[in-house]
């Protein structure tokens, strides 16, 4: 299982900085949406440069034009783009290929697809290489439920490998670790604590 | 109507360029989603400070963190932020409260939306000002039919203004004329040609 740290931070020497003392423990770094939002993919030039040994994930979540904007970070130094589960195939397809091309790799997020296991069935003979669930930050509140939706995706994926994000805490994992996916996604629960790298390594040791 | 012409030039002196050709002529000029993952929001405060009396749309795709992703654009200076029909409700309503918060607009893009009429309906009591109904670019050569899904949501929508988006040309802004929506987007038709202003002129004097 692979520890992956969203950083949503929008000021880039404070994301290097998080970087550099996550450095060894976090196998993927994410440049966050709201981060792209602000600097452009810049910002993953700069995180890819700090930590060139660690995986850097952005945060696309791509709904169009998939190919040229898988490009856009691939070219700026992403190993793996986000593109939506709501997107349509030919759009998953682009960034697939895109991916293809430079030797890269696709997550899907599943954000607000209301049936994750016809979806992810569908997506899953895509080509892609994570499917990954993910409950909004607009809806963890509502108690959408992250475990129920990584065991539907299990159940209904054969070829790509999982990934779970969205809120994910020490107690979450706790619970997510049993159904063994690729990737966990956290953001929050490790940025947002003073030491970040004892919070990741807390987090490896339930992992391993 | 209004024309809304998008740009998706990553180049921001390129893209500074068009807008000063524009000027008076675009009533809204867009800041492609691909240009602000190249460039960060700083697209939008360049063009702005370039024509100050022009409305702004800022092309997130918001499907997460609606009030803090619209923020960002808003602090930046567009004037509207879009949000993807497809993110859960208390997104969208994020964003409209963010728009409020700043005096600015909201629209949401029906891009990939399975269901216009459900969706729009849904989406018409939040409060948001424009529907825009999209034929993704990865679609465009499937004939998925953009002038049926207008007619669908003029049947559907009672509060919000409509627009329309998605390989708009001269041929098909005829089409689309006697419908009547308040925004019309167009991009490559526009943004594509030698003379540029020739060509939102001609677009204009259609949609007098």
């Amino acid at each position: 299982m692979k520890l992956q740290v969203a950083l949503d931070l929008f000021d880039l020497e404070a994301a290097i900085q998080v970087a550099m003392e996550l450095k060894g423990v976090a196998d993927i770094i994410e440049i966050g949406t709201p981060f792209i939002i602000k600097e452009g993919v810049r910002s993953v030039t700069s995180i890819k440069n700090i930590v060139p040994e660690t995986l850097v994930l952005a945060d696309l979540k791509i709904m169009d034009a998939g190919k040229h904007e898988a490009g856009l970070a691939f070219e700026a130094g992403a190993d793996i783009v986000t593109v939506l589960g709501a997107a349509d195939n030919s759009t998953i397809e682009g960034v697939v290929k895109a991916a293809g091309d430079f030797g890269r790799q696709v997550m899907v997020d599943m954000i607000s697809v209301p049936d994750i296991k016809k979806r992810a069935d569908e997506i899953d003979k895509l080509g892609v290489d994570y499917i990954c669930v993910h409950t909004a930050t607009d809806v963890q509140h509502t108690g959408r439920n992250l475990l129920e939706e990584l065991i539907t995706l299990n159940e209904a994926v054969k070829y790509a490998k999982k990934a779970v994000a969205g809120g994910v805490k020490l107690e979450t994992l706790k619970l997510i670790v049993p159904h063994r996916p690729e990737i966990v996604v956290v953001g929050g629960a490790i940025t947002g604590k003073p030491d970040k790298r004892k919070a990741a390594l807390e987090m490896k040791e339930l992992m391993s």
